[in-house]
């Protein structure tokens, strides 16, 4: 296999520098210690890690699965063991923390781009830390000052490694069913209940692992209310000791993609000794997991972005070098076949795909964005602007590429033809591991559910207000530089017709026909991702406007860029207009489809 | 798990005897020797030997698969053994064949639909009949009596089995490029060449195997008129023994799914000393092998609704069982959690499922139904009307299920949430198996190929104003019977939106502007698959018309067809505008993409 890229530098570069404003994200006090070189210091690293060491252990590592072993262990891969120091090193799980806890303060763009190449180069790998991370970050955020000594230096060191578990088999996405129990017994609490899917949640790379878990303490109120958050380590210690925490792995799932690390079934408490220390007040364990939600999300959408980038990459290269048939309009046999990127729809499947991975990129990089900006920002109302765009966006960065990315992942194996539905090639695997981003951290069912019952409606919908501005901005400044005004117009005709949409469903809910309302959330969230990532290839356009005017060495890269926004712009986005129609109507198949007619 | 039905026992009797006309099969000629008993006792049989045998035997050899054994062995599963003797019994690799050469001379329509249990049930065992039946009859077609005699009876009656070998590792789908060299010996050919993706191509349920073989006879023309059809026995008679004919299994591909049947890569002649036989012409196995497409077509679109349909009934068992969370109006925690079919948004997925999948087994049954007629009318007329329309129908039966299959098992996938995404749950398996109809037996885009550019410009564009006549006819039957009338009206609008397209783009074939025409092959091959997927609902709908008045028993059955035609005609027949108009306008995004842009 020729060698993969992963991501494009060129793109990443692009985003940072053309697109985005990386200059203005360097000039906030926050990131006083970053400049250019410090920033292209840290990509490199990674890009280095990722090519060199992380991505010959992604195959191997698919292929031999963590399992449970006779004597109740869980091992990590062995090549898992000669990678985790690297990982550490890099600073990877507190990249973005700043530097009292041991950081670098780098934006959140910036540590997203980053790991992209690491999450494409190899997904499982990348997961153990990304979890410490978010655990770790429960901890720095709510824990008590003790909690923190205790576990924040081992944690961010990667010394030991955490998990988030919420999920428990009677209740799955239902956090509100969530009944892990806890009892006070001074100082710490004794946890008894069972979890499942915990990502991480059991190996040998590191002496401890800290479970991040919801529980129920003792007479707490019924639902979501009454659920609190623990950490809940593996090990606990005693003096000097490192003692059994009676935390027991009850299995190991059997999973169809990210098979380098396990996700397990974990008993608390099967002994009756298994302590919790509470993070945050008691009844506050959901809103506590929910401000850490958007930062979940975006790394899962960062997975579905890198899982479609290093298959894409896959198949450009494999079309390039692949001979198989000749033009419509030359069919001699004696002529010798053609590299199958000159069939027409052969190039469809790979725009389709550029247009997917990029936009998705592009998209992601916007909403680190606008974290930055609402985390540091010294203003306090465009602080709040940028969060409320922040929290917009979100449920679209997560869901679209992962529902996008498997239909760019499942291109990437057509490409391949026959050879793409066998092992021996990389891209059955990324496509596996693809289908887990629709799924996990809140289904995209959930997703549409939290644009449209929450996003949209907060605040008097004031983050579709500030989200019409920056569509608005971005339309201006694609006519100054000379984007095709069709491309433009029809922005600006879906961002109207979602708008009508948009204020008559949130009158549907203030009427209380909730149940409408929310009837298409599904097509919302469809219509709302094609009009976000069609904002984003025309800013990408624009930029690529500009680029060719100054920099014409750079003609093929912005070509490329032009060809896949008018692709995404002409025949993606149009699809809005029948998806707004059917919400707006709340045609009822399935509405009213009842049990019993299936 | 619930058990599942496989296939829905209703749906059949349904499309058989409310949608399709049987009797009008029956009373043909060709069909003298059945009656609705002996075609309900086929079905009986076959559904019985697929519920209780075969889908038992499908995870584990899921889990199993064949590989090449250090004595160069590929051995069937061990279960494998145990069926195959009862499918055999079953007459299933002869079922429609005539009486002459022992088949039990069924309908298609009957044989198609009492394979689909067999498949859904357990696909790669289904594969190894399959398979047979097809490599039998292209001998049965065009052998010569005394190749017949070899190899029929054998064939046919279970003792060898059969495979299709067309691809070349150098050539893939262009098999213009076939290079196995056939060289007279007199009486025989000697055999040179690989093969690779040969299904069925090596085990040990049978001492011999048959591959039906495109080579190309020494001094051959170039290209495709010069590849001729072969008969190569893995072990070839002398006297009464069976002796090695030097047929080599180079390697077994891992697959992605169909992990039950081996793929594998076969060498004819390395030691100079493989024989092959000459079926048909020289120079004809094109011809030959593109005769025998049209079933083997049809039967990867069977394959790939088999493959939904069972998804589908455990979606629909598991959304049924499975409690979690509560409605949008009732968030009472103290409430019992219910079943997730509750939320609409499961409904959503499980009513596209059951759109997906029931118009699917409508489409195949309705293009089987003419390949009945197309073979046994009486009336030439009428045969030659009903070839043509099973010609348009095949590119569309076998890659509409293909496509939208894999949506349909995807989303019972995102049913089954985290815990679809893990092997203990049967989901995922059917989702792997999926993702191959697209590949084998011509890519998708291979049928969007095919459909546009041969199968609707032949004889003047015959066949597309045939479809429009059904189709026709299919609107005046929903009127009388009383269907919505905005369903046919909105059938009837994308009906002469393709027609004025087809007219379009046959015009700029006539006028040489083939790229222009082809461009957008995978759009109108996409358009119209939802056109004849509406068209099929339809028929249904009006049928469920008729049964709601008449069988108010059966209400339950008839309200799921009606709220299914309408989620299909509402939300994705109006897709097609979009569609035609991209290929109207010749959208130029990626046909002016170049490779040094990606």
């Amino acid at each position: 296999m020729a060698s993969n890229p992963l991501v494009s530098d060129r793109d990443v570069q692009f985003l940072l520098e053309e697109v985005l404003d990386l200059g203005r994200l360097l000039r906030l006090p926050a990131f006083a210690d970053h400049n250019q070189e410090t920033i292209e210091l840290y990509l490199a690293s990674c890009r280095r890690l990722a090519r060199e060491v992380l991505f010959p252990a992604y195959k191997p590592m698919d292929e031999e699965p963590s399992y449970l072993e006779e004597d109740g262990a869980v091992r990590a891969h062995p090549l898992m063991h000669v990678m985790y120091p690297s990982l550490v090193g890099l600073g990877l799980i507190s990249a973005t923390r700043p530097a009292e806890v041991g950081g670098q303060a780098l934006p959140q763009t910036i540590g997203l781009l980053a790991s992209v190449y690491l999450m494409a180069a190899n997904l499982s790998a990348t997961g153990y830390l990304g979890l410490t991370s978010g655990a770790a970050r429960l901890i720095e955020s709510f824990g008590t000052d003790t909690l923190k000594e205790r576990f924040l230096p081992k944690m961010y060191g990667g010394e030991w490694t955490g998990t988030m578990a919420l999920t428990e088999p009677q209740a799955g996405s239902s956090l509100t069913d969530v009944k892990t129990r806890a009892t006070p017994a001074g100082g710490y609490y004794l946890i008894e209940g069972s979890k499942v899917f915990i990502s991480g949640g059991d190996h040998d790379l590191v002496p401890n692992i800290v479970h991040l878990t919801l529980a129920r303490i003792d007479g707490a109120p019924l639902g979501i209310k009454g659920v609190s958050l623990f950490a809940i380590p593996k090990r606990r210690e005693e003096g000097a000791r490192l003692v059994d925490n009676d935390v027991i792995t009850a299995g190991v799932f059997k999973k169809v993609g990210w098979r380098g690390i396990p996700s397990v079934a974990l008993n608390f408490g099967e002994r009756g000794d298994c302590r919790g220390w509470l993070v945050g007040e008691p009844h506050q364990g959901i809103k506590c997991m929910f401000q850490m939600m958007n930062e979940a999300r975006l790394m899962v959408g960062a997975n579905a972005v890198a899982t479609a980038s290093v298959a894409y990459h896959q198949s450009v290269a494999y079309a390039t070098e692949r001979p198989q048939g000749r033009p419509f309009t030359s069919k001699d046999p004696a002529a010798p076949q053609v590299p199958i990127i000159e069939h027409a729809d052969v190039r469809r499947m790979l725009l389709r795909q550029k247009a997917i991975v990029e936009g998705g990129l592009g998209l992601l990089a916007q909403t680190a964005y606008f974290a930055d900006v609402a985390e540091h920002e010294t203003d306090a109302e465009t602080r709040k602007r940028a969060r409320l765009l922040l929290d917009l966006l979100t449920p679209i960065a997560k869901s679209f590429p992962a529902e996008a990315g498997q239909e760019s992942n499942s291109l990437s194996v057509q490409i391949h033809g026959g050879y793409g539905y066998t092992s021996e090639f990389y891209p059955e695997a990324w496509w596996r591991d693809q289908r887990l981003n629709a799924i996990h951290e809140g289904t995209t069912g959930i997703q549409g559910f939290d644009l449209l019952g929450r996003k949209v409606v907060a605040e008097e919908g004031a983050a579709f207000l500030f989200l019409n501005e920056e569509i608005g901005r971005a339309l201006s400044a694609a006519r100054s530089a000379g984007v095709d005004p069709t491309w433009g117009d029809a922005v600006a005709k879906a961002l109207e017709e979602i708008g009508r949409l948009t204020l008559h469903l949130g009158g549907l809910g203030l009427s209380g026909q909730v149940e409408s309302m929310m009837a298409h959330s599904h097509d919302y969230l469809n219509a709302m991702s094609l009009l976000v990532v069609s904002w984003i290839w025309l800013q990408q356009a624009t930029a690529a406007h500009k680029g060719l005017k100054e920099r014409p060495e750079h003609a093929d890269f912005y070509r490329g860029k032009l060809q896949a926004a008018q692709y995404w712009i002409r025949t993606e986005l149009p699809k809005v207009n029948h998806l707004v129609r059917l919400a707006e109507e709340v045609e009822a198949s399935y509405l009213e489809m009842r049990p019993e007619w299936f």
